[in-house]
C-alpha cells in the first residue's frame, strides 16, 4: 500500500507492506489524519523527542534514520468490518507490538495513517457517533489532548482561564473549557486568523500578547487577582473581622478563618507555545496563585526565576497525552456538537502533498489543521 | 531596648526606640527568637529578595542599605498582659505600619525579634496552650511554613513523600507530614548530623543522595511507580479487560474504564535546598507524575528540562508561607505532641552573639535551629 514515510528529515511517498493484525487488532482504510505539531518535531528534532521519551522510559520513539510512517490522528473504517463495526472508527493510536506497546506513528513498530490502511487495538477502538464525520472525527486526538490538559488545570468555578498560543492544541483547549463550562476564557495569539479561530471557538476575549497582557485581559473581562500587599492586608483583615466577634466558639471561628484564609486564586493558563522563555515570561507577568498547565512543548533546555514563582506560589503542571477514558470522552464532545471541529479545520491533502502542508502549515493566516486523505488528489486543497 | 540591626550585612547589636503598639497592637517581651534561613538570605542576598518580593507585589523587603531589626520566629509574653494574655504567645509575623501591612523583621516598617522587645498584631496573636515550652512555641512560624508546603503537596493516600534537604525547613516538612499521617517519608541529605534529625521527626528511610536515589529508596520502602512503557501497556490492558465484560452496560464499563485510566501517581517530593541545578535534578531522576514542591528559595536563575517533564507530567508546585489558620494549626500540632519540636532546638545565644550563630549555622553538623534569647548571655551555646 501507499503511505508516507519520514526518514533523515525527508517524507517520501512509498511503497509498503500492509498491515497484518494479531489477535485483539484490526486494519482501518483511512478516511481522514490529521497533521500533527509532534509530527513537525518528529520530522526535524526526533533526536530531541527521543531523548525525552526515554528518560520516561519509552525507548522507541523514532530516531533520524528510522523509516517511519507518521500520522497518529486519524479516522477509519474497519476492512471487513461486518455488523459490529459498521461505519467511520477512531482509534488510540497505541498498539502491540515487538513485545510492547507502541505509539502508532511515532515509532517503526507501530506505522501511522499517512497511509491508505493502519493497525489499531481492537480494545482501544471506537465507533464514531451520530453521524459525526470523519474529517471531525479524526480530530478526537488532539481534542483528548486538549481535554486531558483541561482535567489537570481543574479549573475552578469563578476562575478564568487563559490560552496562551492558538495552534491547533490551543484552540482544542480554548474549545474544550468552553465545553465544560468556563466562564471567563481568553486566548492569545500574534495571529488575526488565529485569534478569529479561537473567537469561533468560543473565546470570551482574544488579544495580541504583542499589544495587551493576557492576565490585563482578564481583568478587563471582570476577573479580580491579589498582590501580595492586598494578601498581606486580607489575611490581617479577616483575622480583625473574626476577633471582633468573640461570642462564637473557636472552632466556628477558625472555621471562617480557614475560608479567609484560603489565599488568593489567580488564573489558570495553558501554556501552549513551547519555545524557550515563554514560562519565564508567564512567571513574570503572572498574578499570585496562577496555575500554569505546560502543553507546549518546548525541546530546548529553558531557564526560569524560581524566586518570582515562589514570591507567587505559581504552579506549573506539564502535560501530556491523555487516558482512554479521555480519548472517548473527546469523541463525545465532538460528537454531540459542543466543539466545533470544522472550525479548525483548513485544509485537505492527498499523500503526494504531505510534504507541501507541512510547509503550508508554518503560516498560521492561512492553516490550522490539515487533514492527510489517502484517496485525495496530492495537492493542498484549502476546506 | 537593644536589638540586633542588620544593615550592609552587618550584624550589630544596637540601642533601638521601644515599640510604640497602635489601636490593636501588642508589645511582646521576646522570650524566645529562631533563626530562620531567610535571615541568612536578607543579609547577604537582600537585593535579590527584595526584587523577587516586589515582583509579587510586596515594595518594601529590606534592601541593603535599610537597618533592619531581624526575626520573624518568636515567642514573647504581652508587656502588661493583664487577664487577656496571661502566659507566652505567638503571633504571626505582619503588622500594620506606614499605610500597609508589613514583614515583621525582614522590613524597616516592623522591626523582628532579635530584639528585647518586638510589636505584634493583637489579631495574628496566639495564647500558647497546653504549657508548650516558649523555646518550642517559637518553632510556630517555621512549622506553619512546613504545614503549608504539606498542604500544598495534596499527599494522597498511600502516595509516598520524599523530602529533599534536610535543614530546619525540610525536618519541618517530615514532621508535619508524619503528623498529617503520611505512611512513607523518605528524608534525603547529605549530613549524616541531619539525617539523624530526620530519622527523630519519624521519617521512615533516610537516605545520602551522593549513594542512593530518594526515588530508589520509596520504591525499596514499597513504593510502586510506572514507567512511560509500563503505562502504555496499563492503558491498553485496562480497555481489553474492559471489553471483555460485554454484558455490562458502556456506563458502568467506562465508569471502570476512567478509575482504570487514572493514570501513574508518583511520589510527591518536598524540595528543600534551594539552590539552581536542583529542579533539574530532581525533573531528571524523578518518575512519572511526581509532584514536586518547591519550598527551598533559590535566589539565582535556573535552567530546566522542560521536554522531559512533559514526559513524565511532573508538576511544580512553588510555594511560600502560610495563612493564619495554618499558623494556629502549626502552634496546635506542636502543643499536642504531635511534632517534637526540641529535636530541631540545636543551641541558645543572646544577642551579642547572634554574628557567631549565624557563621555557626554554615555547619549542618553541628546546628540545626537557634534561638536568640535576649536575656540570655552573648555567647552561643548548644542545647
Amino acid at each position: 500500500m501507499r503511505a508516507v514515510v519520514c526518514q533523515e528529515g525527508a517524507l517520501e511517498v512509498r511503497d509498503v507492506p500492509a498491515p497484518r493484525p494479531a489477535r485483539g487488532q484490526l486494519v482501518l482504510d483511512v478516511l481522514a489524519c490529521g497533521i500533527c505539531g509532534s509530527d513537525l518535531h518528529a520530522r526535524h528534532h526526533a533526536d530531541a523527542a527521543a531523548d525525552a521519551a526515554q528518560a520516561a522510559g519509552y525507548d522507541d520513539l523514532m530516531r533520524p534514520g528510522d523509516a517511519v510512517v507518521l500520522g497518529h490522528e486519524f479516522c477509519g473504517e474497519v476492512e471487513g468490518g461486518g455488523r459490529r463495526w459498521r461505519g467511520p472508527v477512531v482509534a488510540m493510536p497505541m498498539v502491540r507490538a515487538a513485545g510492547g506497546v507502541h505509539l502508532t506513528g511515532l515509532t517503526t513498530h507501530a506505522p501511522g495513517a499517512y497511509a491508505e490502511q493502519v493497525l489499531v487495538q481492537e480494545s482501544l477502538t471506537f465507533a464514531v457517533p451520530n453521524g459525526l464525520a470523519p474529517d471531525a472525527a479524526a480530530l478526537t486526538e488532539p481534542t483528548a489532548v486538549a481535554l486531558h490538559a483541561v482535567d489537570r488545570g481543574q479549573v475552578a468555578r469563578g476562575r478564568p482561564a487563559i490560552v496562551v498560543g492558538c495552534g491547533p492544541v490551543g484552540l482544542g483547549v480554548v474549545g474544550v473549557l468552553k465545553a465544560r463550562g468556563v466562564r471567563t476564557v481568553v486566548a492569545s495569539d500574534p495571529s488575526p486568523a488565529r485569534r478569529a479561530l479561537a473567537r469561533a471557538l468560543g473565546a470570551d476575549v482574544v488579544v495580541d500578547p504583542g499589544e495587551e497582557s493576557p492576565f490585563d485581559a482578564a481583568v478587563g473581562a471582570g476577573a479580580r487577582f491579589l498582590d501580595a500587599q492586598q494578601l498581606f492586608g486580607l489575611a490581617v483583615g479577616s483575622m480583625e473581622k473574626l476577633r471582633a466577634v468573640p461570642l462564637l466558639p473557636w472552632q466556628h471561628v477558625f472555621r471562617l478563618a480557614e475560608a479567609a484564609g484560603a489565599g488568593p486564586q489567580g488564573p489558570v493558563v495553558f501554556e501552549c507555545v513551547g519555545v524557550p522563555g515563554i514560562l519565564d515570561t508567564l512567571i513574570t507577568s503572572a498574578p499570585l496563585a496562577t496555575r500554569v498547565v505546560v502543553v507546549g512543548v518546548c525541546m530546548a533546555d529553558d531557564v526560569i526565576k524560581p524566586s518570582i514563582a515562589i514570591n507567587k506560589e505559581v504552579d506549573l503542571r506539564f502535560v501530556l497525552g491523555y487516558t482512554p477514558a479521555e480519548f472517548r470522552a473527546a469523541l463525545h464532545l465532538l460528537a454531540e456538537g459542543e466543539i466545533d471541529a470544522n472550525v479548525l479545520v483548513s485544509g485537505r491533502v492527498g499523500l503526494a502533498g504531505v510534504e507541501e502542508a507541512f510547509a503550508a502549515l508554518a503560516d498560521p493566516e492561512t492553516h490550522a489543521k490539515v487533514l492527510v486523505d489517502p484517496s485525495a488528489p496530492g495537492q493542498l486543497v484549502r476546506t
